[in-house]
């Protein structure tokens, strides 16, 4: 019997996700009825391939049995487990206990006997000769001989390798997506491609090709912009979400399409697509991935309006029905009906508009509200756009409820937004982390932890000052393998909101050009790229494995420490998460988590001040002054000079 | 979208199970893209049968939607959700937030009127009476009559009915086994019939029907035997496993098979299949149902091993291989080979033994090792008789390895032999049933608790004298729905070991007459009598589900409740768990789980001893003597006089 083969998501109607390179570890539950001895090994390839690639398990106690599958290369793959009984090790065994307890009898010997027989026509020469060897003393009358025989540890081996897996039964097949490692562990950089020329002027992207080394400086692999495409003119908003636009205004970049085109169009105040091709290559060059945002609707103008009416859900009165979460209306925006009768045609014209892009090189990116389209559009899309480029790369931007998050990864998206914005206390902030780190979620889903985005400026950020922002980067950074900024936002602590109790940016990008000072002496730049630094020098905090909280005696100090699953140095993270004052207390270490023994000090090595403290078992205490640094990041250092190391103690 | 369609086991692989006239709560997470309304309904049928019975989910927070299947007969049932968008309620929805705000406009009242119109062909002539008065209103200028139109309930009501559940999703099917309600609440009592005669001789059928008032009087339901069938004369062991028989030993029942006959013949000492038909009609008449031991292995004189030598193991020298664990060898049992060439035949062999005993009115089996037999035979074998007999009980005898055990349960045993004779101390014990019931195990697995069986005298009684026998009587009726005792043994508290460390019986009856003194002053059969009848009277006893622990301040002392799903009484118990020491200290009740609020005072009425205590919020004291009374057995009453209730008060 096979049961319980793991990592499952939902019984194996979705895949696992890993990385390349990794090692999964599978578990099953394998056992018979009766006392035979069992085998079991673990099997995987690359879907569509014909060989399997085997590894044995071992027997890790109450019947569970582990294996260990070496994830080569991109893709998706199939796994599974082969288990059967073995009777040449159930005679061995049995024998084993017979020898030792002088109760085996001529016919036991006879029983093993003919099994060698039975295994030799299939034997290979070389077997044949230890096979033959062992026959000739199994079959005489020499005890010694006979004995010595049916353990011969020769003869197990080629057993072994003879064995032709009788009752072999095998379980149902899994599958496990392989994705870059840039899917496990990713620093994204969101900003607005038109804000970064000079002072009221539209930018284009060749000024975004000038602020690459800033971003590339900072330590992000990812620049996420914004849609890039023509914004419709019909019903636009002007700023700060003004029903009517004036004039010059330039709109949001999210009612996407006019009349110089839609979806694989460039907005003509950017540049041209030779101009895109241009920023893609050199973003490469400052080891940059460009993501762009992926948001399928249509404003009123958009070319395929008039060209494919059927697309849109029509109103009786034969006007488009426009996006609605009564009572409120947003008129510039056209939703897509994807159940509509001509689904087929839009559904293969929206894996166009990404086809169009990973042409161009695109190979990350963001999709805006995937839980307002249909679910098996996208699980169609994504499949089927990875199996020609497993290397590419899908957040979704779903801020909705945790099933349709859920929902949403298994079908396929690499990374998602989390609810990390609005984790701020102690004990929220643990329970969703260890939520999401021992529920299963991380099977299928790799979270990927924003402090701000255009929409969401939080409460926190908008009162906490520049210690506010230094603390949920701090937490951005250290929790999540992956996490990203809207800058120059973020760096720069930009803090004021539309109004008292909304999220929204005053005067957001999401409607108007923004100049930002990228020179303030009170830019978090420095930190940042401290951060990202840290982060790209310390597997820890590449995985969202291996992170384990640990008490505290102040309710505003949260301590956490990540391990890599190679194991290795640990990290030890202590945050004071009250921007307005001061606190100190105790940290209680779970030192086992860190590899650590009941009675050794060790050092602990902050890499954001430099600082080195010696600590050891229980408590150790912890002094975080906002104004001066919002926490520690550690790394545990176990050696330590003591009195044997040095020539005087002898 | 439909995911974790619970109760399920396995996926689906294996019934969930119940027992008739059960309600069954089915949960499961429903959601879709977008914003639109859903509804659900559960389904279920008797497993074969054309047409669905449906009760309707209700949304009960974070995706969950809940409803319930009432199962009214025996049999194996299928179950499955089925969800859809309902375009109406959606329309009725957002119409009631525009009215509300003012913004419906004459559009949004022609797409409900469309709706109307294309649901009127549909409609008999009395909903087409309510659809044509409101699309009267829709279609007119009246904004009132328009906006009640739109929120009509009748409306509501008849597009409901003629709701044609566009792009329903449907779960897969889930299967549930409806067991008698002997499956889930039984009393056993196990006995051999050739002991209950006059000392000395050998008893016969006739015999224990004068056994039968004795045995119902105690309030069991099942009188189970051991085998009863020819007794094999090879090999045959003598008292106390004697490797040698003398001429007048009576062998062990389970060493079946004779030139008597086998499996299907009965011992003649005991009498004809005429004197057993007359025992079960006699049983039956007393309430009682007789459990027949199932052992599918053979003595060496069985008739198979000469009519069917390919139904065994053939060893290389020409003999039968027998029963081993190595080094001991059992030369008096050969198993049945299960996956011998002719394994169709000898299952199908096996499959009659149980009809043979099904026709001779037995519905009841014990079955004896079934972890050494083929788990696909147990499937089959079971899974077929059960067609025709869904009344069929088998109790699985597996005193093995925890996911063997539940493996079983899966694959159809109806009832399971647990952990419980060695769970003895308050620590093991909690954790021991708290993972039975909080694992999901029950869904799939009822336990049955037997403090000794002929197998198995725990040291715990060997060393607990009469209050041992006591406790564990307490604890393995009240903890567990179905529960079961090797008597007279058990009640005259036999403790008697073969030897030091041995859980074995002196003179054990496996393999000797014994005779017992049932009116032995220290017979526990008052005791077992009265705890019998409480269960019967005291439904929180007769269910597994709705037990929960509660805190003491003695180590000593174990409490827990009870309450049936249906709510009403809670049972409350409190036992000390030494049994030669009295303790006394505070129990810890967590009042909730007992429907009391926090300030409330109750009554506790002992129903073993008749005393009643008032109690109230948190600590209350107990002292239990086991020279007196190893536990209390309470009913939690609420009523409780109030100077509220008397006329005074006023």
């Amino acid at each position: 019997m096979i049961e319980a083969v793991r990592p499952c998501v939902d019984g194996g109607r979705f895949p696992v996700k890993r990385t390349v390179g990794e090692r999964m570890d599978v578990t099953a539950d394998v056992f018979a009825d009766g006392h035979d001895a069992l085998r079991a090994v673990l099997r995987w390839r690359v879907a569509g391939a014909d060989a399997w690639c085997e590894a044995p398990m071992q027997a890790a106690g109450n019947d569970v049995w582990r294996g260990s599958a070496h994830l080569k290369v991109l893709g998706r793959y199939q796994y599974g487990v082969v288990a059967w009984i073995d009777p040449f090790l159930t005679w061995r065994r049995d024998m084993q206990k017979k020898l030792a307890a002088g109760v085996a009898e001529s016919v036991d010997f006879a029983v093993g006997a003919a099994q060698l027989r039975a295994a030799r026509p299939r034997a290979t020469q070389a077997q044949a000769a230890v096979l033959g060897g062992c026959l000739a003393s199994l079959d005489g009358a020499d005890a010694a001989a006979r004995g010595q025989a049916a353990l011969d540890d020769d003869l197990a081996a080629v057993m072994a390798e003879l064995d032709e897996r009788p009752f072999a039964v095998t379980s149902d097949l899994l599958e496990v997506v392989v994705d870059p490692e840039l899917a496990r562990f990713s620093s994204w950089y969101e900003m607005f491609p038109r804000s970064c020329g000079r002072p009221g002027q539209h930018a284009t992207f060749a000024d975004l090709e000038k602020r690459l080394p800033y971003v590339a400086g900072m330590g992000f692999d990812v620049l996420y912009l914004p849609p890039i495409h023509p914004i419709g003119r019909v019903h636009r908003k002007g700023p700060n979400n003004a029903p009517e636009a004036r004039p010059d205004d330039s709109g949001s970049p999210w009612a996407i399409g006019a009349q110089e085109g839609g979806h694989t169009a460039v907005h003509p105040a950017l540049g041209s697509l030779e101009d895109f091709r241009s920023l893609v290559r050199a973003a490469k060059g400052h080891g940059l991935q460009i993501a762009l945002d992926i948001a399928f609707q249509a404003a009123p103008d958009h070319p395929w309006v008039e060209e494919h009416p059927e697309w849109f859900r029509q109103r009786p009165d034969g006007t488009v029905q426009y996006a609605e979460n009564p009572p409120k209306k947003y008129q510039d925006i056209y939703p897509f009906d994807f159940e509509c009768a001509a689904w087929r045609e839009l559904w293969s014209a929206l894996r166009s508009v990404l086809e169009f892009w990973i042409a161009e090189g695109v190979r990350v990116f963001r999709v805006d509200n995937p839980h307002t389209k249909c679910f098996r559009f996208w699980e169609w899309c994504i499949g089927t756009l990875k199996q020609d480029h497993p290397e590419l790369l899908f957040l979704s931007e779903a801020f909705t409820r945790p099933k349709l998050m859920h929902r949403l990864a298994k079908l396929g998206f690499t990374q998602s937004y989390t609810y990390f914005p609005w984790r701020n206390h102690k004990q929220e902030t643990v329970a969703y982390f260890t939520e999401l780190c021992e529920s299963g979620v991380l099977e299928f889903m790799r979270p990927n932890h924003w402090p701000n985005t255009p929409d969401i400026l939080t409460e926190f950020l908008q009162t906490g000052g520049r210690a506010g922002f230094e603390i949920r980067l701090l937490l951005a950074a250290t929790l999540g393998a992956s996490y990203g900024i809207y800058g120059p936002a973020f760096e720069l602590a930009e803090a004021r909101a539309v109004r008292e109790g909304s999220e929204e940016y005053l005067d957001s990008e999401k409607y108007q050009l923004r100049h930002w000072d990228l020179d303030s002496g009170d830019s978090l730049r420095r930190l940042v790229t401290r951060l990202n630094r840290i982060r790209r020098e310390h597997p820890p905090l590449q995985w969202d494995t291996g992170l384990r909280f640990h008490g505290t005696t102040t309710e505003e100090l949260l301590c956490f420490s990540k391990t890599a699953p190679a194991g290795g140095e640990a990290i030890l993270v202590v945050v004071n998460l009250d921007p307005h004052h001061a606190h100190s207390g105790h940290v209680e270490l779970q030192l086992e988590s860190l590899g650590i023994g009941a009675d050794e000090q060790f050092q602990v090595h902050d890499l954001l001040s430099g600082a080195r403290y010696l600590w050891r078992t229980g408590r150790n205490y912890v002094a975080l002054d906002p104004a001066a640094a919002a926490g520690h990041v550690f790394v545990v250092r176990r050696h330590l000079r003591r009195e044997q190391d040095f020539d005087y103690f002898l």
